[in-house]
């Protein structure tokens, strides 16, 4: 497991979800929800981060993901780059840390990376200086924790406690790092009960999601929770499911008004975006009253202003 | 027509000039020249829009535009983040709509939009929450306000009163956002005479720019005038101009100086460039005493800081 | 020779070393010297450029030039705007000075640009008003005036006194503006002995680099130096190089430790990277106790600043 700590035991990196305690969590989504009120207000600015030096290395500069970042950083009063390069596309090894010990000449201080390649993170946090902190924008189909704790506070946020909550999981799981991270933060918080819910050939394999009851159709999936967190699918995961095409997707696994209201009346609905509408969300759902969807954007924003904070070890009053 | 005001009266929008009042352009037009001469002074700056969003919406992050807007937001300490994405290049519909909800979501103030397909930016302001302002860049070959308020503002600056001037708008018409914005500000600002003068095959339908009288050749559509506004003509118009190329192009239509002799010794002469020297206007011209071009680029920051602290309703002292 | 100064004397463009005096140099390492403990310390922020606008121009948004140029600026208070584009591959002549005079009219006070074209930095400088500067990061095969700086004051922390040392420029010199930058510097600065060192194909004519010693083997040239300067060598070279792949080049004319132990035992390795491990320099010297190769990343940023203060005529006290 990577040690994400620093010698005093404050969270130093944000990789991965997996060994991050309990009261770090509430900690931190405590802090999400306090900028989280602000932004509605209009008035999260500070500058907790003034002179602190953040480096974007995304493959795309526009993604929500990287977007969100820069501007939680913009409104603690940090500095941030968008570097436009892909750690794992390059040569190997020595060649890609010399890309990181260079951003650490930079004197940048963050590093948030995406990266499609399993251990790229993990192996960037071992090398850099203990000054450095690395934060997980999205890693593989491993982990993106940033977006685990945006969907935490925001099922907290229209639920109330995750320790009273049935939530369901649905889509393509198998290669999901949100789906991965909303696993470890609600079983963290002591979901009361966690289910994943796809078709066969895009549910894990069995050792993976301890705890969870496992469904293959949503109509017995989404019987009774609280909290319906649909994934994207990729087109390139059809062959998986054993259906044709984006209709008969949507015709068998498509969360519809009718697979909803399995779920309790007053359940909300989640998707980490974009969406395929018509392919796995019907728009009527995506737009309609129990959607979440919005709210989890602006909660990102919020999040990352708490985890930008956190590991730079600068909390505003 | 769309809505630009809030209910209070007040401009929201600045998506086209069609429907502004004389009042309204009168007021932009005062506020940037104040900032055209602090920017001449090496003074012009503020922090009216501190804590301000801006998000610009550009396929291509170097036009000239588009940095114009990123100056003039981070004159007035706003910040500005480049997206780099076109919205009507996407899925059309709900799906554009999702991304500016997310925009919305991650609380943009204000969204620069160029777009090549006409009625995005209506669409757009139509969806978005009431603090959320559209600012047009460009649309379609329908409508660019800020530029149109830079020719006015240039022209003002360089002519005096603009009730005084005739004033050709000159080279492809029938494609011209620009043409369409100039047409619009000289018309409410009650031009003495406005023309249009391009090969027939680039004038625009008989029902457009009422008001003008048309001319097909230039030695006849520049007698007399103050103003000459030139256009940039693409390649792939030549067709429609019944000339086989560029050096014939010029032979016929190009802005020499023997052309622009015909009108009054002190006209004056823009172009909203990028230029095709020798092809429709001679370097002689472009740089000649009588060109007020690169006026036109720093009127330009000084109408988008106008615009961006008004739509923000934050006017500085 | 480019006139780099304005009539008061001072420096306004920073084009190439050539013509700067001693005198010069020698307060910009001071400068870079003071930053460079700022940056370690994590104090070098100021507000000395506040309201500049720098513009930088490169093809590629991430090399680490830009990048460091940028953190530079930002740390000053400037505001940097990364344009991607490239004057020199646009049409030429007339065409580059309306891209020139725009960004003259959108009030940057500084271009920062990287060209692949001899010539076009000065053609630049030679059109700009006389309040803009313009700042090379790096032209052509000719020069790259602040990474020769940055060299500079690398040597000198870590040796002191550049006219005790011997130092060799080790690669390919031929192509190489890092090879004429640190070639003009140190001769500036009046090293006790410049040896340039490379396969005989990528030797200069033998009127450039007049006063060192040429050498075709690294194990004569290395001899007694006291720093070694190593060059990336582009795979397209080893033609001239007369060996047929990279690790035939690697056996004959790369830095392993056994031909760095010709050098002083206290010798100092250099390379402006991105360095090629196995081609140019073995794994065991990039990250040996001998390499400086991160110092002088940190120092880039160091000399940029002090690069930037001082064009604008702003220095901080």
């Amino acid at each position: 497991m990577i040690d994400q700590r620093r010698a005093d035991g404050s969270l130093r990196h944000l990789i991965t979800l997996e060994g991050v305690r309990r009261d770090e969590v509430e900690a931190l989504l405590g802090r999400a929800q306090h900028y989280a009120r602000a932004l509605a207000r209009g008035s999260a600015y500070n500058r907790v981060l003034e002179g602190v030096q953040v480096a974007t290395l995304f493959a795309e500069p526009s993604t929500r993901t990287r977007v969100s970042f820069e501007l939680a950083g913009r409104r603690l009063g940090a500095q941030v780059l968008n570097l436009e390069l892909q750690l794992s596309s390059r040569v190997k090894g020595e060649s890609m840390l010399d890309t990181v010990y260079t951003l650490q000449a930079l004197y940048f201080d963050v590093l948030v990376i995406r990266d499609a390649e399993a251990g790229v993170l993990a192996h960037v946090a071992a090398h850099v200086a203990p000054q450095v902190s690395v934060l997980s924008a999205g890693e593989a189909h491993l982990s993106h924790p940033t977006q685990g704790l945006l969907d935490a506070l925001t099922v907290r946020e229209h639920k109330g406690a995750i320790d009273q909550l049935a939530i369901a999981i649905v889509g393509d799981i198998r290669h999901s790092r949100v789906a991965r991270s909303a696993y470890q933060v609600f079983r963290l918080l002591q979901a009361r009960e966690l289910r994943i819910v796809g078709p066969p050939g895009l549910l894990p394999e069995s050792e993976e999601f301890p705890g969870c009851a496992r469904f293959e159709t949503l109509e017995a999936g989404l019987e009774g929770v609280d909290v319906v967190m649909m994934l994207r699918i990729q087109k390139e995961r059809f062959a998986a499911t054993r259906v044709p095409d984006a209709a008969e997707y949507f015709a068998r696994y498509g969360l519809t008004p009718a697979r909803l209201a399995r779920a309790r009346p007053d359940a909300i609905v989640l998707h980490p975006q974009p969406m395929n509408r018509g392919i796995e969300i019907a728009s009527e759902v995506a737009d309609g009253p129990q959607s979440v969807i919005r709210a989890q954007v602006s909660n990102g924003v919020a999040v990352r202003m708490a985890v930008l904070e956190t590991v730079a070890g600068r909390l505003a009053q």
